[in-house]
């Protein structure tokens, strides 16, 4: 650990910060080179001292050579992990896709939806039961029935099924039901979720918070990950930027660089990154690309009858012509089309 | 409701939508324009049908008249709220300053926290027992150990006591220990817990999510308030930005903005908008100005010492200074200093 | 053009309305729905009218039917345009790249580089003879001898030249020397520049400011077109946003967002997108896959020795590698590789 | 200057960091503690050899000791500097007010602008004869013949003017003018425009750009002061964020971190930065508070008339009404009231 101190920093400031750190009990050694003061703290103190020197004046910055989220870094993992759901595997060669529609409204409804995903070659189903609606008074979700509808679906199609889970106490009914957890982008920082989640044996989907920094992300999966699940997928979805001629801006440039930070799959959400239909394949491709290990995508069998998320919602055509065009794009940078071939 | 569609949009468009809104049984009135179309729909349509327009292509835009948090806006509800907590009252004509540590660490540290606040003029205690953090590997908070501390606080100096709470399954305890319960900024959209804390008694502090634009922020209230709980004051704390010189940035703006769309009281945070100290009074000075109820302040007997946040806490005499220069700033906006007289 | 009022707009406000754009000497078209109220002008009214109407009382949003920039709007000119530089096509099937040093540093350095562009199938070259930097004691570019060694590794190489242009008084200088003018990220709102490089005859690159958002894009490059110069290439750079582990955001969905308003070519930079050599190829490919006709590239024949924006400068190998790269995904999205074949 | 390499950086990196410096004829010193390192550069390497060393591999950051913009700095001038124009003083005890309309459209409009904001006590008239136009269709100001009207509006009055200006072949007439050149948000970065008026003999008002960082807004002044102006005020008028409730977002924190890091006069738009003549008079007192030496404020005699900006236009009563305000603010926290006394 290694605490930069303020350029010209006063002597009596640095004696404090050194006579600071010797009360911890470490030892201290001091770099100085012109105006610069670098103070070095010799073994491996706890984190918590380096938010203690942060409070103290004269203290710049501190950097810990540890990355801090030892379980999900590639530091400490080389190697791409799997997570199998079903036979279906992110994070190997093959780019998988989830699909479906923002909620499930209906039995009719969510069959159609899984019937069109399946049919466009889609390797999961999507459908939210319990949603986190910005308006108490917008269409809040089936709950319980919903799950019970997706069951029904995958029993149906032989799809898996993801969706979101959006209180602890509603853990342990949402892991029965379904095959996937999402935690979605409003609830990356509920923490009491998170470690909810790391302490069930279904894989979990965790959602970039909408201005979440990449090392959040990474942080929010450690809390997953450090409390008993390793099989954790993450997903791009959008940032909240001043551009609104788009729901949301997405972070392509998140993809590589998260591939590069965690060993973990990694997903792309273009339908929320967007919110505009005619805008999805372009990111789903672009998506691919950048390396991603797949996409959920929302999918309506009627967007324009579609309770919530209409706009950002593919036809089952759109969906069928979009897997289409996925394939050489997989395939050209080097992975497989998810309709396999 | 008024849709408004697309330049020049296409006739079998501008059908399509008249169609679907007489599907759903109400009267359509078109206004045409040079190359403007306007769609509005006669009578009182549920705002689900705006989602659905939304989805339609050639629909760029729905209005509806009502705001869309009825119980929360002042124009059905012109008189300011007045929020009293142990006697203590927000939204009146004195300006509150609540003052603390961010987090409770020992009975001596949240002792002498307590005592300084008082001795400074503050009118409530703050303190963390239950802490939402980055990271799983920092210090989290005492618990339910943390809220009897508060308790222990409180009983000694008479000052009531705000602390946060994380989790629904929490709110009860701390509903029973606290005097306030506060809602972060990372919880905003947790929406089960804001459900929670508007089926509890006491009042509750709601802070702005980082990146929550004013209506999420008041959609949030609505949650609390709907829920049958009509004691809440809102908190500006800064928001995500691209400048980084800042913990955060403080939207000053925000606290005019609100008190004109809400009858609600609102304060300001200035140690979390800024995350250094040395700009906490400048910060609270001019929330004052702009027309804030009150302060939550951040102040640690030994700012160096903190576990959490010393960056930006203020020491007891920051604080007592502050308390000194906010009363000729309220007294120049026509409001009472916290220090009375 | 018509004028959205706020809801429940008082009568004596909406009356105003109306009596302000009769004194235009246009005629009114009201529609009242419940709480809503329309007010549409007939006619053509000047768009000055529009920001007139938004100043009064009561008017809370104002629509006009024309795009604001009809000459670079795709609803004026369907087709694709094609800007045709020495032979090289932007905005037909070919991907092109444009790559070379961020600034001209010697005559060694702009030949080796322009060299290495050429040989790994780079359709132009890049590099900076006037340099705009933040700090005045930075670099600033070696100016008319900057223009003049490009000229000469033209002459060798037969690549054309791009480089930026900083002032109008600069203008006739650059439009002589070089091939095609950029006018900088920084400079996007430089109106002055704007319109002398519309009246130059070499084509324009019109870099997106760093939070400009795609309207405002779109209106700059209305002033270089409506002022005699249809030759205009755009290019996404990245935005400003709050995430730090890149340089800025690449808005990849600002990508088939331009393609669909305007039909000018549109290519990416994602150098200075993300600031960082190791994710410039999977950005490279995912604005292919977006949609995009080309790229701008840093590349240095040694980086580490580069004056400026090494850090994200590809190694002639690095752009050799890539260039490889994005063929199959030019393909897989029909178009032609950069490559040729 | 002082490198800090990546954690556990390669032996390889470091020891091609040390060649590298070493072959610029500085001196090294490595220290390393753990897995960290750090390089520090003995003596006074030139400001270049950061960027060159930011490009090699396996170094993360690099940290100079002197601030960047050593003339503008308060480490180098630690006394409040006070630009005194035409008998009035910025960065003195008193407030000052500066006071008139976005655009100078007729005679008769800037010399009733003038009249009003001298009567309400404001100590310059503002006025844009050259304005620059998002759009090249919108009304673009009134050039040479603006800059008369202003002089007359002066000459009747007494007030000094300021006034933007927007192209370097300008600066020379408008310096002729004007008493004040004003360089506005999205020209903070036209590097030539920011030497030539340094080059000439009146004050300077430089706009923040409207995503530029504080470090940049400091360069920027560095530009003009470097070339030999010291007469430099700087103006906080908001920065793009998310929130669009408000045009802008007030960064209120950006006047006491200026006043900490410069010795420059430093004063707050709030017109701009909020877009609604309904919140500038809080944002304006909120600007007092917070410890800025005045503010710059747009009033039209008519607003609901203004060719620009009239949504944020004070009238004459609002002006007087506000300017009455100010003066309880000031003085409360320890300066002088714009109306005297």
């Amino acid at each position: 650990m290694i605490a930069t101190l303020i350029p010209n920093c006063p002597l009596a400031m640095k004696a404090e910060v050194v006579r600071f750190i010797e009360q911890t009990g470490f030892r201290v050694q001091v770099a100085e080179t012109g105006a610069d003061t670098l103070v070095g703290v010799v073994g491996s103190p706890p984190l918590s001292l380096a938010e203690q020197l942060l409070a103290l004046e004269g203290v710049a910055d501190v950097q810990t050579a540890a990355p801090p989220y030892p379980m999900v870094s590639r530091a400490h993992h080389p190697q791409d992990s799997v997570v199998k759901i079903e036979g279906v595997n992110f994070g190997g060669p093959t780019v998988q896709v989830i699909a479906g529609p923002c909620s499930v409204e209906s039995e009719d409804q969510i069959l159609a939806s899984a019937r069109a995903a399946k049919a466009a070659g889609a390797a999961l189903l999507r459908g939210g039961a319990f949603k986190p609606r910005t308006s108490p008074y917008s269409f809040q979700g089936l709950g319980r029935r919903g799950l019970e509808l997706l069951a029904q679906a995958r029993a149906e199609t032989g799809l898996p099924v993801v969706t979101e889970v959006v209180a602890p106490e509603d853990v342990e009914m949402v892991s029965e039901l379904a095959d996937v957890l999402q935690i979605g982008a409003r609830n990356m920082q509920n923490f009491r979720l998170l470690e909810a989640a790391g302490r069930q044996p279904k894989p979990v989907l965790l959602k970039r918070g909408m201005s979440a920094t990449i090392d959040e992300l990474l942080l929010a999966a450690e809390y997953v990950v450090s409390n008993g699940n390793p099989r954790l997928i993450l997903c791009e979805r959008g940032i909240r930027t001043y551009e609104k001629a788009t729901r949301n801006t997405l972070d392509i440039g998140a993809v590589p660089l998260l591939k590069a930070r965690t060993h973990l799959p990694v997903i792309v959400d273009p339908s929320h990154a967007c919110g505009l239909r005619e805008l999805v394949p372009a990111l789903s491709l672009a998506a691919i690309a950048a390396g991603a290990d797949g996409l959920i995508v929302e999918m309506h069998p009627e967007p324009e009858r579609a309770l919530s998320d209409g706009r950002q919602s593919l036809s089952p055509e759109g969906l069928a012509d979009m897997m289409r065009a996925l394939g050489p794009v997989a395939e050209a940078v080097g992975r497989r089309s998810p309709l396999g071939g």
